[in-house]
């Protein structure tokens, strides 16, 4: 950091270098590591505590999105998708239940509400979650812009997958197509030409996941969601917590045409871009090709590829080869776009 | 409801009859009773799921307090101790750990966070919780007023305490004064004379509910925290969902000299007022004295008192008995004070 900062800026709230000095100094810094607990120290996806032979997985995120209905989803769909997925990647893939905290802004629409419920009861459905406990709070008119949402959630995990174990030569695999949900709500956001034809791909994961899981066992290393910051934070990060390179091949990457044509317009790298209905996988290599065709064969996988590999230098560094040179994928400090999820 | 509520409105949030009304309607309208699952159907104070011989407990809670800093306490104290009691009406007084997630306005000071920072410590400190998980997002300027919490909180519990067990006989005791967190907030804000001398009451009350359980076992039969709509708003949802009475001794209420001052200056109830460190217990009658006697042995329950019983009739409603004659204490449907925690 170059300077203290007195005050909060957008950049704290981007999930980036910023985000993450602005935890570790204040919030993780008594944060010890502990046997049977993966707590805050660790700033995974969530927490876990070993009971007995399982781990009882906890995560939590709040919901800012802006604004709250975007093509292909909302702020409901979207919290009960991101507590889900955080279950999810660290191998927690049949939710025990999701709390939901509104917040919500004196004068918005029941309508609205109501809207929003029916996401979060369909999402639970498609994934096999329920909501058991909430809480709501109003605040008064123009203290709050529209609406915020928290879900924690619960689950447990046989084997706890976390965001760590990545050694060269692992395959990384994405399940699907990148740069969706930022490039809707950004082109939503500002009435983009060109786009109309973008969705979010809000989803839940852990149907996918699971299945991921049953054919890869402890071959697959490691799993992260690329949300804030896109494929290149989550990938760094990943890097740097296992001490190993990240080497992305750009032709594998799978970028929708029409989030490519945006992007290009817009002059931001789809690599920078969140997600909302994808996870990267680190899979040792011997079975690559099995957890690959079950991603596939999965209607949320269809479009999963390998984009790269672990590689043992440079530690901490994600290189992007795009056939013509390399060059290094730098994770974004600042926001992109804010409230973006 | 007299008409469609197509607007949210601060009564909404103000855990009364239109909070409710929203609640089931909205979100609850789909949750049955479930073998081993305490879900959104019971409108508890957290959810709870059977796990082998213990239960689960799940609780959340958003916290919008304004000020976020204010005499006895701030926004980071109330969001700890708001879970941990939370959990501890349900029965389980040592908590597993809570989630934290923070949305913070653009422009927030550094400072007032570390302040925040501070007092989460502290209360996690008292109460033997701690952070396991998190998250951070940053509204921008002008779209938030300053700062939410989100607490998630998980504790077992290995008997289940619920706010319906009441039966006609048992004893309604309160483990301290009365009004005294609502009041400080509102001469606070407000800059009311006579206000320097309140503080809120803000305090972890699990190691007092230990107690209580300790000295009381299966006769306590109810608890809960009279938070947002104070004792009355508590009382009458534990009559109604009891099918009894309450019959309350005005004499025998704990009301600080200060609070009452201030209440009588506004005319307001301290009936009516968020507390946010007393608890509510009901009690057979044979272990009362038992009970009694171990809250005032603690340091949080030296004010403890029988502040009435349960009666057969009226089911559902609470009546105060001023020495004078007796009248009906009705919850407020409003909000006396928006964002008192």
């Amino acid at each position: 950091m170059s300077a203290p900062d007195d005050k909060i800026a957008l950049r704290h709230g981007a999930g980036g270098p910023a985000m993450r000095h602005l935890v570790e100094t204040l919030f993780a810094r008594g944060a010890r590591p502990e046997p049977g607990v993966i707590g805050l120290d660790a700033l995974d996806d969530g927490a876990a505590i070993r009971l007995g032979d399982r781990w009882l997985v906890f995560t939590t995120d709040s919901h800012v999105v802006s604004p709250p209905f975007f093509p292909g989803g909302d702020i409901g769909r979207l919290a009960v998708c991101g507590t889900v997925n955080d279950l999810a990647m660290m191998g927690a893939t049949e939710p025990l239940g999701l709390s939901l905290a509104l917040v919500l802004e004196e004068g918005f629409a029941r309508k609205d509400l109501e809207r929003v419920r029916d996401s979060i009861e369909a999402a639970c459905a498609e994934s096999g979650a329920r909501i058991l406990t909430g809480d709501t709070k109003v605040m008064g008119r123009g203290e709050l812009d529209g609406v915020v949402l928290n879900t924690a959630g619960l689950g447990f995990a046989t084997r706890l997958v976390r965001d760590d174990g990545l050694r060269p030569g692992d395959a990384i695999l994405c399940t699907g197509t990148i740069g969706d949900h930022g490039l809707a709500v950004m082109a939503h956001r500002h009435g983009l030409e060109g786009g109309a034809a973008l969705r979010s791909d809000v989803a839940p994961l852990n149907g996918l996941v699971a299945a991921a899981l049953a054919a890869g066992g402890d071959a697959i290393a490691a799993m992260k969601d690329p949300t804030r910051g896109g494929v290149a934070r989550a990938l760094v990060e990943m890097a740097r917590k296992s001490g190993v390179g990240v080497l992305l091949e750009e032709a594998a990457l799978p970028v929708r045409p029409a989030v490519r044509a945006v992007a290009e317009l817009l002059g931001i790298d789809p690599l920078l871009v969140a997600n909302e209905g994808k996870a990267l996988l680190a899979v040792r290599p011997a079975q690559e090709p099995a957890v690959l065709a079950a991603l596939r064969a999965h209607p949320l996988g269809r479009e999963a590829a390998r984009i790269g590999r672990c590689v043992a230098e440079p530690v901490g560094r994600v290189v992007l080869d795009t056939g013509f040179g390399r060059r290094l994928v730098v994770e974004p400090d600042g926001e992109l776009l804010p409230r973006i999820c």
